[in-house]
């Protein structure tokens, strides 16, 4: 196991060797907002990602795809574009087109191959992306890079986000301290299979990109991938993992080894804070809600159920409101898709009170406990199937009056 | 074709020869309410119905579910009875016992058997059904049946619903006038997989038991299957098709007659208006939404693209915000799970108005042509997929600030 050398509530946000990040306004959909963020890498660094399943997939999904999987070893990832405002989703072969000048302006700058540029949208759908203006701030992010930058580079990606999301601790591995930091953005189209609409994490690591793409895998799975604020699977959902590998230490190349194993926990931990805080600033969000089920077949339906709760509007509303009407959670399993489920064995708990058992409410449980834990500005649901010993858990948020309005609202 | 001879706007509800319904008070929930149906049917009634899906379905599903399969031929259903304000959902074994004594209560007033009665509840989950109150609340109902009740069941049985939902027309059929009446409740938790909490449908018309069945299949799948309002499947929908058989006509007993497809469409008819009625009703909708899906491979897939579109809460604001937020569709199209789908393929139209195609935002498409629909309470989204032949089509409503306050409040 990795040492935690920072606890995570720590403020402060540290520079990772070899990553610099530079901000600019570019007006890319409002003046006066700093919406272009460019995080140029050192030789050397090691880049991989998880993207969206979204047959839609927007236009610097597939180009950073491409680029990822047609890398020259000799050339690697030497910069991230990332906008905010337009997603350069939807927006079909034009699209394309103004992803590919956006990186080949960046190379231009930077002195490299368009292919080592990788860029990333966020904002509306459908909307061609004003790539003239994203040309015109480039030299000013890279004028203003910095390593210790991480703080605006969250503040500079948000859409609907309240707040920005950005993590940072280190670690001991393998008797060298390295350090990881990473930011997010995400509020709303939050759904497994690819959650947050972007995640950078960077740390100063070495390590063989295979095993970096199987980290990556590995800390999606349990963090953005076990997260929804509303059942939306975004059309630019990324995810980055960047190594420098500037750390003193060894490269990390074999999977069972200990320094592994700490690295990836390392990883999974910093990925899962920024996921719980994209689900902490969900739109509208007033109340954080663990989902674990457990004692499943398998993780499938472990997660089935899981969802299920998580997804169900009438049991967002009903935490929203304070209201311990748990028969909502009864009926979202009942329907969560396992056809062979016998409801009499399942054991349902919020926090450590017993709700109901055998089919129905526990004779034990009273509603003034369930409203005690209703109360609550954090909630664990808690399914026992009592089936097997898989077991999963999910993060989600309340529905409340707000996330109407704010999705309503969202482009006036 | 059957031939209509009431248009579908008509106002009057017409009784069905042998279907009498009775109210009455019985304080289930709230007082001064009226919340117990009885309907009675004549001897020679046929009744066939389908149930939720739901693992966790309601005490009442089991036991109607249970009298139905093992119905003896020569003693037919003659009562259904249905309560509003508690489901008898998630009760385990003490709520079968419950829904059972009810029955066996009605059986002695009637002069029948427990297993010729239907129970039927709706309202909250997880809570004790209050039997002695419905006992006591019975013989009221049988004093009050009338044939001509049908307006005040479907108030009856009400929930969240705020407009009674019933729907009557004429059909002539092989030379005989036939009579359809319905009602339905539902307006949350209002999903496929049986859609409708409740609904009833009754004809006069004669048909044999095992074509009735394949009847309400087929229009359960056309109509309350077809809507979605929060994608949530509650735990005691039902849909019951009663045919009475009183019309002087010949039993409809072959699939492959005029008479039976004439039978079959004026059923579909009746529920479809049920269910869209459902929709209409939807907790806090101000928009009707049609979906249709064309040329796909198969309905299957058509369906995942309906309702995954259906489903989105960022779509269901858009609609409520009147936004042309259109980009949300293709994001929801491009997630409906169809892992081969080719985007560049599909064409949306919004009414008649074609908004994307080749994987962008249509040339010609402008967003006040857009706005201009988006305005409108009756609106239709049509996506051609342009791979095969399939289509479908479901019905939904917008999701608005008052979808929250209603579920937020519903047990308060």
């Amino acid at each position: 196991m990795p040492v935690n050398l920072n606890p995570p509530d720590s403020k402060a946000l540290l520079p990772v060797d070899g990553v610099e990040l530079g901000i600019a306004e570019a007006g890319v959909r409002k003046a006066n907002r700093r919406d272009l963020l460019l995080i140029r890498l050192a030789e050397g660094a090691k880049v991989a990602g998880v993207f969206t399943q979204n047959r839609f997939c927007a236009a610097p999904v597939v180009v950073s795809k491409q680029h990822l999987s047609t890398l020259d070893p000799d050339r690697g990832i030497r910069a991230l574009v990332v906008n905010t405002g337009v997603a350069n989703a939807g927006t079909g072969a034009d699209g394309l087109a103004r992803a590919r000048q956006t990186c080949n302006e960046t190379a231009k700058l930077l002195g490299c191959t368009a292919a080592q540029v990788l860029p990333f949208s966020t904002g509306v759908i459908m909307e061609p992306l004003p790539v003239e203006r994203i040309v015109a701030g480039l030299p000013h992010c890279l004028a203003a890079l910095r390593a210790d930058a991480w703080g605006d580079a969250a503040a500079a990606i948000m859409t609907t986000d309240t707040v920005p999301k950005a993590a940072s601790r280190q670690f001991e591995i393998g008797g060298a301290r390295i350090t990881v930091t990473g930011i997010a953005k995400g509020a709303g189209m939050i759904h497994p299979g690819m959650a947050t609409m972007l995640g950078f994490v960077a740390t100063d690591a070495k390590i063989s990109t295979a095993l970096l793409k199987s980290v990556v895998a590995h800390a999606a799975n349990h963090s953005f991938n076990a997260i929804t604020v509303d059942g939306d699977t975004s059309t630019n959902d990324s995810f980055m993992l960047i190594a420098s590998g500037q750390a003193p230490m060894a490269e990390i190349a074999d999977t069972k080894s200990a320094e592994y194993l700490a690295f990836r926990d390392a990883i999974t931990a910093v990925a899962t804070e920024l996921a719980q805080a994209i689900v902490r600033d969900g739109e509208g969000a007033t109340k954080f809600i663990t989902i674990k089920v457990e004692a499943g077949r398998d993780e499938a339906e472990c997660r089935k159920v899981a969802f299920a709760i998580a997804h169900s509007p009438l049991i967002k509303t009903a935490f929203f409101a304070s209201d311990p009407n748990l028969g909502r959670i009864l009926a979202a399993i009942g329907y969560a898709g396992i056809n062979d489920l016998e409801v009499e064995g399942i054991e349902l708990y919020l926090d450590d009170v017993l709700v109901a058992e055998r089919g129905g409410r526990s004779p034990a449980y009273e509603e003034a406990q369930g409203q005690r834990v209703m109360k609550q500005a954090e909630i664990t649901v808690r399914v026992v199937l009592n089936r097997g010993r898989a077991a999963t858990t999910v993060w989600t948020c309340d529905l409340s009056h707000d996330y109407v309005s704010i999705n309503a609202d969202y482009r006036s």
